[in-house]
């Protein structure tokens, strides 16, 4: 209740701060007989992890992650899983001189006010560092998702501060710092960041994440609808401030004759809808963005107070992300993957006998 | 787990269909001793009901609200809340051409999918006529937030179609149908509407819903952050496809330097967070915005195929708003409640020694 | 979180007082296409209800349910299943005049304390009346769980007071008032319980339940044991001070050698476990026991105090039943049918590809 | 869903197998501002581990227990505790000989029908090593019901097979192998163990706990009583077969007049309820006893099946407790701290006014 733990029946609990001994969490619920590993996970940890590039926090951590339970003979169980990884790049010391000041547009202040006290190393739990369990977690589901499914979950940066991205190229995401699929925007955000870093100041970021071949019929009517728990994923991202699913705020502006996807015998005609209708997916791609606000650990100086209300002017010194927007897009994947498939057991649970029905349409035209 | 509960240790769980004898729900976990009646909830239910404009559907209902448990000689008893609304205005016969074809862009592809049969009539549980019962559960939860906490939740339109609306009195959000804030564009909008509905299509609208003298420390950290929990409640809501917390999607081109907000000694200086840092009320105002698409029950006749798969055009007749966001605005201040209900008793739960300390702020400074 | 419903995957959430308007509640997870009508609920209603022998209250209640949303042309649909029996034999003047002092053994004492009020009225919600509804969902699970998996669920009242009773024929149950499996105990229960409501006391009972015909697999390891969630069950109904798993206390006194059952290709050989081996159903038949206390409300004078703490003399008038225990077996059947209901949509969430398998053994030698 | 979290508050999420690489768990909601160190656990673990006499298994585990997050500078800080055991002394090859058989009274059965594949290893998962992790957990919960609420917890082996034993001294049970509060019966406790070992059979027991100084008001009526949650706890221990509260299953005798705890000005009378009135703590002493069955790990030769229901005998081998309830106390302690612990937060969270308020009796007579 604490809130730690995401999902109903996939669910992952984690614990750890930026700078303890370890991070590490308990996914439950995976079926058994999943062929698992350790590279399984490693693979998207790897991908988010910092000190990978000039435009991520200097920090170095390997990130390896292990895997203590739930898996035997290269098998899941069916029993809980834990993961655990260490922390191996702490410098608490830069951080001693904000111990008793409030950076602003942080949750030093609010966890302050909410515990009475706080590990102020490096953000302690409010820290983006949380987050690579995440992707341990959603690398689990993802693989599931597509050995049994044909699930496919792909994220990409598709606005960079002015800079719009279009999903161009997939496959091109992993092929560049920026989880672009843009290619020939590369150069520009390149210079973008060159200078932004040169400015101490950070830099909003947008990110999608599309997964293709989602069966019919996955979310529930009324409170936990589909989009409503991606909303719910995606807006507990660190630095999320909106959640979109297929055409979102555009849809302001749209009249009922023309938002409304045509359903032909072949499949959708169009995807406005974003995979989700009535809360539930209809076989169409899922298709969500989120806006993610620049990061205010920055050397540009600041109004603030301190623990006692006083005045106080803050900069930022440690290793942090200009944009932190960038290294969102694998955790972004990892969190629909966890939605996803904790709906996907749900709907096995109560509608088990109905699952195996064909859908009355294909999916989407384009496939 | 099939989705009809919402919140954790203030929850609200709803039944009924649209055209079923009744409509109800249970609100578990409401403190003992809060002073309440069938009109403290009627009035919020009266905002929703349908049939009081002409922008809004020609179904009439009552809404008359029943409170069938949990409250004795004027107070709650710490039980639970049975509350009842009956169904009266139910024309089915309306629906029964529609038995056999999917609606383009409504639910009853997903439905019939999901669960292999539906209701098909007024859209069964898909219906927001599901809504007045969240309407009710966020009444009472509402009420214990301003009794107790002094928190004023209000709702306002902020953009209906290309028509942008600012929040320049909110006072003037129960004098007019449209639950606009904006007095110079009611004309507009009536015109607006008029037009539309001649045409016999719908159009999309922005809500937006603030909640004042929130205490800081409410939400928790990683899953259920406050927004998180905010997003999940607003998306949930019927024809939702984008949610932000303050500056929202415009947050993607601030610089971190712009975008955090100061804090002073007299409060913060600005409120582009929202009121949540690192999923946490700060003390600030909540502002949530929502978007919702057009509604697809429109009389323009749409691409779609039937129960078989085969092509079939479709004309929804029966009775539908014709801007299902005009209505939504007393649903977003109902899940607003439920959610800042919920968190606060969670915060109590286990913070109750906290909970007593003065904030190092006064609030937001324009207060 | 306040404890008014039960389940996970399976959920029943109840709502309603003694003497209040109506008592009522909402079932959230039943599979859709389920056969359901009133009469279905309406027959443990009647097994259970008030006023039909002599060795029950005098009160009356028709305990007439209605379904009110859920069922559409005689099939569930997948969406929450509200239910509701109206409240017609009330008479408050009964309680006046316990209004300001506690029932010694009541929940007077510890609802005024937890709560700083309460509806006094017939205990208002610690009144065993809300078992009705517990009924009435478990009457929907166990109807699933014989049509889909031939599991069948039988009560029978084991002992009352000194008299111990054979499960010998447990077609009798429905035949006697007694629930009573025991037909030449027949005539010294009735003898039993005339003395007893001659002398105005009550009396303690012993309830067993079997569950036949359950799949192997049913609950998880650890913490959410098949056994564990029936404990919390059996212990959550009204008076219930005692549960059993299969040999139950009995194990206290036996060797390994001689409680473990001997498994044979044909099956188990004998059935000590009650069904369960480490928290997973085992296929044997599920057997638990439950013991019940004597109802404190009798008409012999009892030592007490005030709401002020003054000392206080309580004799309770009403009308009440002098073994609470004979009418507690179609509740207990309820409970464990949506215990195995729960368990069964929780294993195939998980585990469906693994449910289709055939067991190694084919379940009780004796089947 | 999967039945690895424990409470709804206060929750204990475990993971770990019986000859994995480590088991471990995380505690979520715990209170910020609890002094807290390793040392507060492993006292707790010290009085669970194996091999610290002759009546328990060979097996040398230091159960060295880290917590990796949640505390700062000595105290917790709200956010999730991760605690983490190395597994030391596995010897896996003294089970390769059981990987295809199924040993009668195990759960190798249910788990290998479960899932499809078990990992067979000291029973993995099913193994009681998994409640070294609600030892530390507990341990937690404990140390904040003692420092806040001065709530004492103990438990005492109350009967080893045929030989009965009387709490006499409570101070007692730290002292001896036994945690036997009966200092007259230890010789033949001694005894009867040397000749059970002798005989390669094991035995079962009767533990008892009982907490002290419980507030009044903790519990949720209907379905979460604070006895059926107890319920739950208790019997989802290992080896478990039934749980009483008070007098348990004495009342099935007991007359209403003879069973009700009389109030008086200074208090209860007696305590036959177990400090459980409708499911709600009434300040009496929670007394709880449970009924552990002879461990099937026997060197005594059973008849059972192989994986392809194929007659075997089967011998178990490896390190086995004879007497698998001795080793229960502490984890039964463990269990009762963490109901209470949840249970007191959800009180605060619903009724953090009514908290404070004095209770109209003092309690116990006896104190």
């Amino acid at each position: 209740m604490a809130g730690n733990t995401f999902g109903k029946l996939f669910t992952l609990t984690t614990f750890g701060e930026s700078h303890g001994t370890a991070i590490g969490g308990v996914i439950d619920g995976c079926p058994p007989g999943l062929a698992l590993c350790e590279a399984d996970l490693q693979v998207d940890l790897d991908r988010r992890k910092p000190g990978t590039s000039r435009y991520t926090t200097a920090r170095r951590e390997a990130d390896e992650v292990k895997i203590l339970s739930g898996v035997f003979e290269g098998r899941t169980t069916g029993t809980s899983i834990g993961v655990l990884i260490e922390n191996t790049d702490q410098r608490s010391k830069d951080y001693s001189d904000i111990k008793d000041i409030f950076r602003p547009g942080h949750a030093d202040y609010t966890y302050q006010q909410k515990y009475g006290l706080r590990d102020y190393r490096g953000g302690g739990r409010s820290s983006a560092r949380e987050t690579a369990i995440r992707v341990a977690g959603g690398a689990i589901a993802k693989k599931y998702l597509r050995d049994s499914l044909g699930i496919e979950i792909t994220g990409y940066l598709s606005q960079l501060g002015p800079i719009e991205l279009e999903p161009k190229d997939l496959s091109l995401t992993n092929t560049n710092a920026f989880f672009c699929a843009d290619g020939d925007k590369l150069e520009a955000l390149d210079q973008y960041m060159r200078e932004l870093k040169k400015s101490g100041d950070s830099i909003g970021a947008k990110v999608s994440v599309v997964a293709r071949h989602v069966p019919v019929g996955l979310g529930e009517p009324v409170f936990d609808r589909l989009d409503a728990d991606i909303a719910h994923a995606m807006m507990g991202i660190n630095a999320v401030k909106g959640v979109e699913i297929g055409d979102g705020f555009a849809v302001v502006g749209q009249k009922g004759s023309e938002h409304r996807d045509a359903m032909t015998p072949r499949g959708f005609a169009s995807n406005r809808a974003g995979g989700v209708l009535g809360g539930i997916s209809s076989g169409q791609d899922v298709v969500v963005h989120l806006a993610l606000k620049p990061t205010s650990s920055i050397s540009v100086p600041g109004a603030s107070v301190d623990v006692h209300g006083q005045a106080a002017e803050v900069v930022t010194k440690g290793r942090h992300d200009p944009c932190v927007g960038i290294r969102a897009v694998p955790i972004a994947e990892a969190m629909l993957a966890l939605v996803l498939m904790d709906h996907y057991l749900r709907h096995r649970g109560q509608n088990a006998g109905v699952m195996s029905s064909t859908p009355v349409l294909p999916g989407n035209l384009s496939e």
